[in-house]
């Protein structure tokens, strides 16, 4: 025991029943093997033949998986429910009545054609913690609660319904199973005329934390354990529409046109130019693109496409625009077009907390792990449970940076390290005063 | 009268008749009125609300557009037909039965949304000069036919009929109108079981010339009133394929990706770069992008594109697509993507005659006219016309060298020239032994 631990265990001294928990519990270790069965049998529902999944939420497939998740969970000794917005939430009792409840989890639901790790390993992990606590009958002092939020593919609708409420908007919006929401809640076990109840106030949890897959490629490439998410980047999204001239690509020389897809592929080597040129873990990135008319034998008059900015700190996204927006009024000049930028999502960067980070990164390394700080570059739920209380998130490497395809992938060693550090992460928040 | 026009004269001196209308025809001039007032004329037909025309081949304004043209052509005092290809011919006796008929004409169809100059200025301007010929009683040693050909926009195919013969595929093709050719030719009055009928060999032209619009910004730009075509461009189209790898917009750091929209803009400018650094008047042109997914929020997978290039030589557009290869292997080894270049279209560039183009020159410049000899970058019915004899084609400015939009716009004054340097170039060539 380190001198931190005594503290800790000082801090614990309330609760009799806690300590020895505590005690015994640093030797504690999940169930590796388990945990990625889990996984695997969980991987069936919405299976694709290429080996991903179709798991979208309020799909056939999805109430399969949550059908899963809740044996799981009661497996587990969880007291499982679906709560109005159709969240199932697992609930194990604390030994101090007082104490806003610990949350962990995750999603299951996916992206159409996407793999088996984004968002199961988090929902698999933190159900695996809940029952190695179980069957070690190891006591914590605040309540936990296991949540797997409902679509968190289609916007983190689930842990928005918990820490924000859903407007009519946001109820009648088409999910990518073709469902609106509020029919998805219905279908899911959810009570659409019931979703203020769910709605939680800031204060009203002691922390929050999720084990994901990091999704990106640098925990895989620098050979690292274990990413300690130092927040979730801001997602800044834009309309960009160019007006050229459309012309016969016969008769109009070179000199006289005004290529919209031309001055489009200036725009597209800017951003890249900009965002590399500033040191950092930012990204820019133009996914859509379409020309006007679209023929091989018309000059494209206008091109419709567009923008992605992400970082964690919103300053630096705002210089990245105006540096791309300085680099647009030269292509604009040259090739005698003018562009037009439209803001269509402006999601703030969400920082987890800076003590949840710190045990995080601490826990890691005493369980032998390496260790990086990083941002999340995909937005997860844990942005959304930070407007209630302290937030922090795990990342265990993905194979090759690939997700959100059948080909993602996941070490068994490297989910079992990532439930590790999720439990003893944990069971040392345990035991801090968290609010 | 200079000694070229009396070597003309000496010529002809076998018609006597002939012989005092050429005396007489160098003071000849068409009605400059009459032409524009008959090409307003027509414009009605498939008017727009922007003012252009929507005169596609084989709708119901384009057999209004025949039915009008038919009846200029009856007041010029041609022998109006319909061919069996849906061609309408206008014959005019020659002097000599033996030779072989001065062909002129062009087309009246439009593109969707077209302007009321591409074709029409030509076909107006031919019927001008065989009334101008009729009015003055002025008799040609050769058979002059005015030829309106149909669905030019659809790919030259009246004239295709007329020059190669159309095949059943080509019979089978859907044109703009939904129509197929097949049921187009029928519905304007033609008799696709009598089709090789109309199919003429070498040499059963003794010349064919066409007086259109530029289409492009050269002549209006450069204030010269007639442009000397030496040839159409040959067209090269391909579709190009470039395979990067779609991953995750947020999690995959800059340099781990393999973007194939930043390769496809690398590419854009590349073509740019290539056919801009050659001298001469060769156009390469990018219309059609498109990337999958397609969303703000993933690196595009997949681009498919497309590359356009045109050229009088095809040595030079060889030479230019081998440079873009050059381009692209680089910009496959900076991006880590893959291209694939498939090619779907070559017609091979269309030389004019040489004689022609001199007599079309010298003409202009009697007439007081400044001239350029230029390629045409479209493509025209006397493409087709080339492979049975020579032919020569008379391009007057297009103001801003707009084309195939209601935009297009030829000044009158311009349309009188061209049609008066067509009427004295037709006379000239009559005088000429041209085959």
């Amino acid at each position: 025991m380190n001198r931190r631990e005594f503290n800790l265990n000082l801090l614990c001294a309330a609760g009799a029943f806690a300590l020895t928990a505590r005690q015994s519990s640093t030797q504690l270790r999940v169930n590796g093997e388990r945990v990625n069965r889990h996984l695997s049998e969980l991987s069936q529902f919405g299976r694709t033949p290429e080996g991903g999944t179709h798991r979208l939420a309020y799909s056939e497939a999805d109430l399969q998986g949550r059908e899963y998740a809740m044996k799981l969970m009661r497996e587990a000794k969880l007291d499982v429910g679906i709560d109005a917005a159709g969240n199932i939430v697992g609930r194990r009792a604390g030994a101090d009545q007082a104490l806003k409840p610990l949350v962990i989890g995750s999603h299951i639901d996916s992206v159409p054609e996407g793999g088996n790790y984004d968002g199961d390993v988090g929902s698999m992990g933190a159900i695996e913690v809940a029952r190695t606590l179980a069957e070690n009958n190891v006591s914590l002092r605040h309540p936990l609660e296991v949540i797997i939020f409902q679509n968190e593919e289609g916007g983190t609708i689930g842990s928005h319904a918990i820490a924000a409420g859903l407007t009519e908007k946001e109820l009648n919006l088409v999910a990518n199973s073709r469902k609106t929401i509020r029919e998805g809640v219905k279908f899911i076990g959810g009570d659409t005329d019931k979703l203020s109840g769910v709605v939680r106030k800031p204060g009203d949890i002691a922390a929050y934390l999720e084990l994901h897959i990091e999704q990106g490629g640098v925990l895989y490439a620098e050979k690292l354990n274990i990413g300690v998410v130092e927040g979730i980047v801001g997602i800044n999204w834009w309309d960009v529409t160019i007006e050229g001239f459309a012309n016969h690509a016969g008769t109009t020389p070179m000199n006289q046109r005004r290529d919209a897809l031309l001055a489009a592929a200036k725009y597209i080597e800017a951003v890249n130019r900009v965002v590399t040129s500033v040191p950092g873990r930012q990204v820019g990135t133009v996914g859509k693109i379409q020309a006007f008319p679209g023929a091989y034998n018309v000059i494209p008059g206008k091109v419709t496409t567009s923008l992605g900015l992400r970082d964690l700190d919103a300053a630096k996204t705002k210089m990245m625009f105006e540096k791309i927006q300085v680099e647009v009024q030269g292509i604009e000049k040259e090739t005698g077009t003018k562009f037009e930028f439209k803001q269509t999502n402006m999601t703030p960067p969400a920082p987890t907390d800076a003590r949840v980070r710190r045990v995080i990164d601490e826990t890691a390394k005493q369980l032998g792990f390496t260790t990086k700080f990083m941002p999340s570059g995909a937005g997860h739920d844990a942005q959304e449970l930070a407007r209630l209380g302290p937030v922090g998130m795990i990342f265990v490497p993905s194979v090759d940076g690939i997700s959100h395809s059948p080909r993602e992938f996941s070490r068994p060693e490297d989910i079992t390290n990532g439930t590790n550090v999720l439990l003893h992460t944990a069971l040392r928040l345990d035991g801090m005063k968290l609010s």
